[in-house]
């Protein structure tokens, strides 16, 4: 695992009784060094005139890392370990996100008015007007975070209720980033058209869908026919979400390299959910040299029984992945860990750009190609340009509820991006910051603006 | 409207320019008072040398009244109305609830915990340990709040979007309460097989059921299959909660004017979801002498086209409501505005108890029968004696929740009626104080105790 950085996905809270003597801690520093642990905070819990008391957070690279540190801490003859936790489990231990309500119930008029019997005259006013749901009620601003758990990060068909971290997850970002109102809604089904007729089922509440880690091909069906047969915006992250960022990262990262988006070779690994709606995106955007690959190698013409949604991306070309990135510009992974080599890398046209995306472990380690590639993105927060989606979906979100969209259209996904992009001016754009920072405050209304433009000149905003 | 009292659910706030001269403010009280607004605060926002301005809250008894209340403060020649606004629909408007979040995510290390990467460790353990859900998302303490808008309060099949106000009041009071975290689920079909596989579908997010505001008799099937189907506790509100709290209440109204339970002759108006629940846990509590009335009557054995809830609980006598009530101990009515009237009270046997629960306006004004009934309660939280569900919801499902019951039954009903019915002791017992006031904080803690000791003496909890 040397070749992973630690980080805090794999964080410990360890606390020690260490003797009070000079050198015991620099022991401590020393143990977890050797063994690759990266040393944040050190509290200092208590101390007598024998003993000291003292929290670390130490970050690992992995479980099994987090436990050799462990070791190598209880090793030390004068130590004893207090408590080990976990930080990430820690935060996630009776869930991530709560019910708020809007005014206290404190009084009996409080109770008259927002519930029996006042309440009935809400509900008689949207009875009567329709409308009113919009403005009475949470729907205007609550998404449903849809997911049937077949496709959970890069983890697989773990089923709803392992997707449902991510669901909550995914609920914090809407409310920290856009102040939208979103809830999970983890399926226990993954037949297409039980998931479709539930979600339709539930819709008086929600103002919108957000798709989540649902698996390709069923995600493209559940999409479109959701899109269909609802007047709302229907989003699935896992395509457009990375789309928009994707070439958001892209537009900046070929300023760098002086290349034109017309011109260029990308060969997009992974045919699922997110490679497909990348290189959709990527033809809107005037990029047409785009060679699809998935497990197989190159999605050709050649070959049988493609999908509907492979089989309009395919090429003349055939060949592995291997073959396909020679010469090529641009790689971007969206597939499976560790499934680029450094010599894949070093084989494709000069300053290649390389975004290995894959979660959480991507294509290739940023730290093996330091020196091969012009431009490295990842989907990890833990290194620079983080192509992460929730630059793009409570923007768009923002934009679409805020001018009650009916829909959500491929020029809106565009716009989003190119809005993204125009966060990182010339004067700052750099190798290792081609796209903002998901704490930039401008990012939301900036792209929430773009996608109400686009929606107004699309004929689809109903404010 | 002279009848009704008017309450805070038809609250006014009124803005007013005033000339600055003796006995203008005079006017506008008198005004108000000649029909029959009830005045409340009266803030001082401005004054000048010429004019003052000021701020009225005003409580009304009904839309109407309202304003008539507007018109007769228009009336004044002194005085300008700057601005009138509906004190229940301001606190609707946008929604009653939000999403809140557990932490702020405000630096890539929150992101990496919260979100992607670290999440996938939580997934990982879910999907290895399927218990793992319960300590380490929201499930164990997530309720959804479900219905099909097809009985809205007392106003009938509003459908879902109308319903959504109410269940947004409800979640808001399982948090205020009880500290639970419930969420709306406003369905849009009304089949019962539809009903039932939506509600299974999106069980992965939640640990138990709250059914609300679903017509009966569909609401008896729904309930009982998801009870057979799901390992959750799964409540129809308007059945239990109501049934338990009107036994709370009479346990301690019977208390007043002496009588037993095993001997009083009671009177239910209304065979809906409310009436099939009372009369059933009246039995549990040992009350023999029911008489079930729907709008035909008394629900007679020789009645023809009886559902099997209504067949199962058909008495010998025949007749109508205002028989059926001469010499009855007690009227509990959970029907329809206006359906008794004075004399038919006057009728009933010595010391009536009269429950006149149908919302918003009940079976008859509490106020026409002051000195006929000996003991009288409503459903609304503007007169004594509330008969308010939330004193028995919140208590059970916290209850049900933290001992992760299977189910629940009619003994956990019974003991939280009970439970509920020990908090008004003797020496603070009044015929306008059978049951405790809603914001009375040992309500929770007492009804959730009584619930998990019958769940494990049942052996339904699992922890």
């Amino acid at each position: 695992m040397a070749e992973l950085t630690p980080n805090p996905s794999f964080s410990l809270t360890v606390r020690l009784e260490l003797l009070n003597r000079a050198g015991t801690l620099a022991k401590v520093t020393q143990a977890i060094a050797d063994v690759g642990g990266s040393l944040g905070e050190v509290l200092l819990i208590e101390r007598s005139l024998k003993i000291t008391k003292r929290e670390l957070h130490i970050d690992a690279s992995s479980t099994e890392h987090a436990e050799r540190i462990v070791q190598a801490i209880k090793s030390i003859p004068e130590i004893k370990v207090l408590h080990i936790s976990d930080r990430t489990f820690d935060i996630h231990r009776g869930g991530k996100i709560h019910i708020q309500n809007r005014i206290h119930i404190s009084s009996s008029s409080d109770l008259a008015m927002a519930y029996t019997p006042g309440v009935g005259r809400i509900c008689r006013a949207i009875a009567d007007n329709p409308e009113n749901v919009f403005s009475l009620t949470i729907k205007s601003n609550a998404i449903a975070i849809v997911t049937d758990g077949s496709a959970v990060l890069g983890l697989g068909n773990l089923g709803p209720e392992a997707a449902l971290p991510v669901m909550e997850g995914k609920a914090m970002l809407f409310k920290e980033f856009a102040d939208i109102d979103a809830f999970p809604v983890c399926l226990n089904t993954q037949d297409v058209e039980e998931i479709i007729q539930t979600v339709k089922n539930m819709m008086p509440v929600f103002g919108g869908v957000n798709l989540e880690d649902i698996a390709a091909p069923r995600c493209f069906e559940i999409e479109k026919r959701l899109q269909e047969e609802l007047d709302f915006p229907i989003f699935h992250d896992d395509q457009h979400g990375t789309a928009i960022v994707s070439i958001a990262a892209l537009i900046n990262a070929l300023k760098i390299v002086q290349k034109e988006m017309s011109e260029i070779k990308v060969v997009i690994n992974g045919a699922g959910a997110a490679g497909i709606a990348i290189a959709r995106l990527l033809q809107k955007a005037d990029c047409h040299g785009i060679i699809l690959c998935d497990s197989k190698g190159i999605i050709s013409k050649d070959r049988e029984n493609l999908t509907p949604e492979k089989r309009s991306l395919a090429v003349a070309d055939t060949g592995t992945l291997k073959e396909a990135l020679v010469d090529a510009d641009v790689f971007i992974g969206v597939s499976a860990p560790k499934v680029v080599t450094r010599d894949m890398i070093r084989s494709m046209a000069k300053d290649p750009i390389v975004f290995a995306m894959a979660n959480p472990i991507p294509e290739i380690q940023p730290e093996l190609i330091q020196n091969d590639a012009a431009v490295i993105a990842t989907g990890r927060s833990d290194y620079p340009n983080q192509i992460n989606n929730v630059l793009a979906f409570p923007g768009l979100f923002r934009g679409a509820l805020d001018c009650r969209a009916k829909t959500l259209t491929t020029e809106m996904y565009l716009q989003a991006a190119r809005a993204i992009a125009s966060l990182v001016p010339p004067n700052v754009l750099d190798k290792e910051h081609i796209i903002p920072s998901v704490f930039d405050e401008r990012i939301v209304p900036t792209v929430a603006a773009a996608v109400q433009q686009a929606a107004r000149e699309a004929g689809v905003a109903r404010l």
